[in-house]
C-alpha cells in the first residue's frame, strides 16, 4: 500500500491503514514552510521534517517502545526561548540527515528507532515551494487571479485556490517513492490540504508517471469538510475534478465519501465513474463531531474496499 | 564499577571502563552552564545534559545500531542561527525529561536506545552551580582571593582555584547513584577537571557519605597534564591533596598516574600512602603527543588494578 499526503490528512490515512496491512509506504510532501519546519528548512537549508515526522509518527511500533519513541518525537519544546515551537523528531531527523548526507536513509534510521509498520518517504529529494493561482483575494474584485507562494500562505488564502504549481517546476522525485508507486497493489490519495498535500506528487513528473502508469489501484478519500480559505467553495465532486485538471490522464477505481459529506447519489458519484471508478460512501467520521476520521472506522471502510 | 566525573575526562575513563566490564554506573557532574546545555538550562530549567550525554556516548553498544545513534546524539548543529551549537542528544534528553518527568527514566531511555553498556546517572536532581575561591584574579594582588560563580568561568580563570562549594548548598544527591556508590566495587575518581568535574561530587552530602562509607575501593586517575587556570600550578600530588582537603575522611586505594608525568617515587606516592593506598605507575597517555588517555593502555592498567 502506498498513502500519498502530508500533515494531519496523511496522519489518519496512516493510522487506518496501519490497522489493516503490514506493508506501508508513506510518501509525503516535502513543501511546508511554516513552524518547526520552515525555520529549520531556511537556517539548515533541508528539507522539512514535520510531515515526515508526523508520518512516521502514525506507524510507530504497538508496544512501549515505540509509543515512547512517538511520543518523544511528536514532543515540542515550549519556552521563551530559541527552542520554542521545534518539534524533537525534526531536529533528530535533520541531525541524522546531517549526519548520513542521505533523507530516505535518515529518515529509515528513525523508522527503525520507533519499529514503524512501514517505510516513510519524502516525494522529492528537494525541498519544494508551493505557488498557487489565487481567485478573490480582494474581495472587491472576485474574479482577478492572484499568484500566492508558500504552503502556509497558499493554506490560509482568503480567495479560491484555483491550481498549483512547483518550485523548482519539474522536481527530481525519490526514486524509492516511485518504485513504490509501481510496486503497489492500492495507492492512496488523501484525506488531506488538497491543494497544498495531496496535488503536489501529480506535479513532480516522475512521481505522476509512475502514479498513472502503475497496476495499482487508486483509492482517493475524500476530506469531511472543506478546508478553511484552500478549498471552502468545494462540493464533493469538486476534489475528483482538480485531480484530472492536475493530472488528466490518472484513473481512479474507488472514491471513498464520507456519509454525512455525500448521499449514494450525486454528482461526486458520476464523477468518480468518468473517471473510471465507483463511489463507496461510509460512516468513517470520528463520532465526536470534529472534522476528522476515526481510524477504526477508516480502517474498516479500507479493510472492505481492499478485499474487494 | 562507578564512575564519577563528567566532560571529556569522564568519557575517557568509560571508554576504558568498557574495555574490562560490563557493569559501569556513571555519576555525572550537573553544574555546567556553558555551550549547548547552559543554554538549554536557562532557557527550560532542565539539568544541564551534556555531560550526561558524553557519559552515554561513551557506552554506546558495539554494533553499527550503538554506533549510529552514538553519533546522532553526539552531533552538532551548525548554522548562522538559533540552533548553532546544540548537541541534538542535548535536545533528546531534555525532550524525554519533560516527557517523562524524571531524568533519571529519561537518560535510561537513552541507554536502552544506544544498547549502552552501563548506567548514567546525574549526581544530583537538581541543577548546580559551582563557586570558587580563586588566588590572584588580580596579578597585581596574587594572594587576594576572589569568590568566582560557575562552571565556565571557574574553568578558565585566571587565578588559582583554591577551594569550591556549590549553590545550592548540601543539594539533594540523586538517590540511584547512592546505591550504586555504596553496592559498587570499584568506585573510580577522575581524569577530569578537577575542581569542576570531579571534586563536586564530594560536595553532595549523601553522595559524600557513600563514597566515605562504601566498602567499594577506590581508584583516583590523575589527569595528564594541569588544565590551563584551574590547576595549571598542581603537582601530582596536589590532585589528591585537594580531594583530601574537600573530604578530610576518604580513603583511596589506588592512585594510577601515567609514567610521563610521575616516577616511581616522589611526593605523589607519600601522600597516596597518608591517604591509605599506593601508587601505581603506567603508559596511559595517548602515543600522539595529545593529552589525553589512551582508551586501550588506560582500559590495561584498570584491569590489572581490578584484578589485585
Amino acid at each position: 500500500m502506498v498513502a500519498l499526503g502530508g500533515g494531519h490528512g496523511l496522519h489518519a490515512s496512516l493510522s487506518a491503514l496501519r490497522r489493516v496491512t503490514t506493508d506501508i509506504t508513506a510518501v509525503v510532501t516535502v513543501a511546508d514552510d511554516g513552524g518547526s519546519s520552515g525555520r529549520l528548512r531556511r537556517e539548515l537549508g533541508v528539507l522539512p521534517p514535520g510531515d515526515l515526522r508526523m508520518a512516521l509518527a502514525a506507524l510507530c511500533g504497538d508496544d512501549e517502545w515505540g509509543h515512547t519513541w512517538s511520543e518523544v518525537i511528536q514532543h515540542r519544546f515550549r519556552s521563551e526561548g530559541d527552542l520554542h515551537g521545534h518539534a524533537v523528531g525534526n531536529l533528530l531527523i535533520v541531525a541524522l540527515w546531517e549526519l548520513l548526507g542521505d533523507s530516505v536513509a535518515g529518515l529509515d534510521w528513525v523508522g527503525q528507532l520507533l519499529g514503524a509498520h512501514g517505510r516513510v518517504l519524502p516525494m522529492s529529494s528537494v525541498p519544494l515551494d508551493i505557488v498557487a493561482e489565487v481567485e478573490g483575494v480582494d474581495p472587491a474584485r472576485p474574479y482577478e487571479l492572484t499568484t500566492v507562494r508558500g504552503q502556509v500562505a497558499c493554506a490560509s488564502t482568503r480567495g479560491r485556490v484555483r491550481s498549483i504549481s512547483l518550485v523548482p517546476e519539474e522536481p527530481p522525485a525519490s526514486p524509492q517513492a516511485v518504485k513504490a508507486v509501481r510496486e503497489a497493489d492500492w495507492v492512496v490519495f488523501g484525506p488531506g490540504s488538497w491543494f497544498t498535500s495531496v496535488l503536489p506528487h501529480l506535479l513532480v513528473p516522475d512521481l505522476a508517471r509512475a502514479l498513472v502508469e502503475t497496476k495499482a489501484r487508486r483509492l482517493v478519500t475524500l476530506n469531511l469538510l472543506p478546508q478553511k480559505g484552500e478549498t471552502d467553495d468545494f462540493r464533493p465532486e469538486t476534489y475528483l475534478e482538480v485531480l484530472a485538471e492536475h493530472a488528466p490522464h490518472l484513473g481512479i477505481d474507488v472514491v471513498l465519501a464520507d456519509s454525512g459529506v455525500v448521499g449514494d447519489t450525486g454528482r461526486v458519484g458520476e464523477v468518480a465513474k468518468e473517471m473510471g471508478g465507483r463511489l463507496v460512501v461510509a460512516d468513517v467520521a470520528a463520532g465526536d463531531g470534529s472534522p476528522r476520521h476515526d481510524p477504526d472506522l477508516l480502517a474498516a471502510a479500507f479493510d472492505k474496499i481492499f478485499r474487494g
